[in-house]
């Protein structure tokens, strides 16, 4: 394992026009940019590439991603955010999906299920619902159990969701990602949308449809939408289960950024372990790329 | 498949002087007592059985165990129940661990803990805690989690409980046992203990310590207890996965009963499947033993 030189930067920025970039533990931690992302997208956006932000977190709607963006004085167009809240409700939307969808997850994925015309219920409004002892009624016209990240996640929830699926025909069980873990804030890493999903597919035992990273669909509305192809892109991430296994699975070039979940000793222990799918790079943080700013200005 | 005759009943009967009880499902349904079960039982104990129960609920200790017994006017004595709230305190025991555990679970599991003189937090107690969107201080000393059925299932606890699992040295990952569902009311299936175990399993992934059914350690500390070796034994329940894979696994014959999770349509599906392990004897109930009771007496 070795990390990217100045010359694999440059080979990096010849060959591929549109950097997919994960957001969290890759541009920022909690409420934190990470030093020197700022300039480098700059850079990447001066020197003519296409530059798209993919992310996991399901917590938000891309509409509320845009405004984070805004918080922290990254230029971004609303356009250029996938977030698998989204992808989530493009899926449905996809298959034609017309009943209603119960949410285990944040306000992000309801934003998104109504942005797509999907009536949605649960997520935050069910955060104080408490079982009482006696059979709860579900709600016969749910047709699909979507599961994201979830800071209520509740022994109501779990039970509310589990019992759509066993018991409404033909309910789809739908998950924004599975993510162990995530940056929700800047100093922790606490449970992802992986905790939600595994314990309703613990209760139900069904696989789940999962919409983000590393699944395809995900990719397929990133290109379909950007008029480009997997060849001329690079997946810059800072996990190996989802976004360099995404890279791997789709044919998207990859770079791992050791700045969030995946550290330098997780990825020393990978390394050599046979059937490893070795990222193609490896950066401490993306902001390392300013080191050949001057160089790549020039080259342009 | 096919389910047991009178003289399927009376080989039972012969062969067999340690019968083993599963409770949910087999006994009672939530609050319920299934109907016949209280007669096959003194029919047992009039014919000189010794008779156990093992449970795979952890919410109760087995004092609480037999006050549901005494409730129902089933005779029991405190020995004779085990649950795996039990279980795993008297692992916990059985490895000399001196340091705290943090309960993901119920009241009964505090109790056992408490009962094999482990210190014990969380549990209940943390039902109602919220994260406040900045790190958790984990309390140091606690050396194992502990993951069993939990209606106060929260976001909170499995954040707290992962923090230790990860960032405690040596931090022990206990499951009570991982059932997907439990009737802990009669006339609907709620998620199990499988559901907490899986939501923290996911975010730290580490297998976990299992100490209930179909663990082999419940059985040694049963057979010790108890002075019986498995070949003696029959262990009668619901589940494929907890209480027939008990006893295949342990040496004990098997009898699968169709009051609880295990539908008649559930067997028959799994019935002819390569590899599955069938049940030694199947009953509707168990309390079609009855149907043999006059020529069971007349026999002893």
């Amino acid at each position: 394992m070795k990390q990217a030189s100045p010359n694999d930067m440059m080979e990096m920025l010849r060959r591929y026009d549109t950097w997919v970039f994960d957001c969290d533990g890759t541009l920022w931690r909690g409420q934190a940019l990470i030093e020197g992302v700022a300039d480098a997208l700059q850079l990447l956006r001066d020197l003519g590439k296409k530059v798209l932000f993919v992310t996991n977190n399901s917590t938000k709607s891309r509409k509320a991603f845009k405004v984070k963006f805004d918080q922290l004085q990254l230029p971004v167009d609303q356009a250029e955010i996938y977030s698998s809240s989204h992808s989530a409700a493009a899926y449905l939307q996809s298959i034609g999906f017309k009943k209603k969808a119960y949410v285990c997850g944040e306000r992000g994925i309801m934003e998104e299920l109504a942005a797509a015309g999907i009536a949605a219920v649960g997520g935050p409004d069910d955060n104080d619902r408490r079982l009482e002892g006696r059979p709860v009624e579900i709600d016969p016209e749910i047709g699909a159990v979507v599961c994201g990240a979830d800071p209520g996640l509740s022994y109501f929830k779990v039970t509310y969701a589990s019992l759509c699926l066993r018991h409404n025909p033909g309910c789809l069980f739908i998950a924004t990602n599975t993510d162990s873990r995530g940056h929700f804030i800047e100093k922790q890493e606490w449970p992802g949308a992986g905790a939600t999903v595994a314990a309703v597919q613990a209760v139900v035992g069904m696989e789940p449809i999962v919409t983000g990273k590393p699944s395809p669909f995900m990719l397929r509305d990133v290109c379909a939408a950007h008029a480009t192809t997997p060849d001329r892109m690079i997946m810059v991430g800072d996990r190996l289960d989802t976004d360099i296994a995404w890279g791997h699975a789709t044919g998207m070039a990859t770079l791992l950024v050791l700045t969030g979940i995946t550290g330098r000793d997780d990825l020393a222990a990978e390394w050599g372990r046979p059937g490893f799918q070795r990222p193609d790079y490896v950066m401490a943080s993306f902001g390392d790329l300013m080191g050949i700013s001057a160089a790549a200005r020039a080259a342009a």
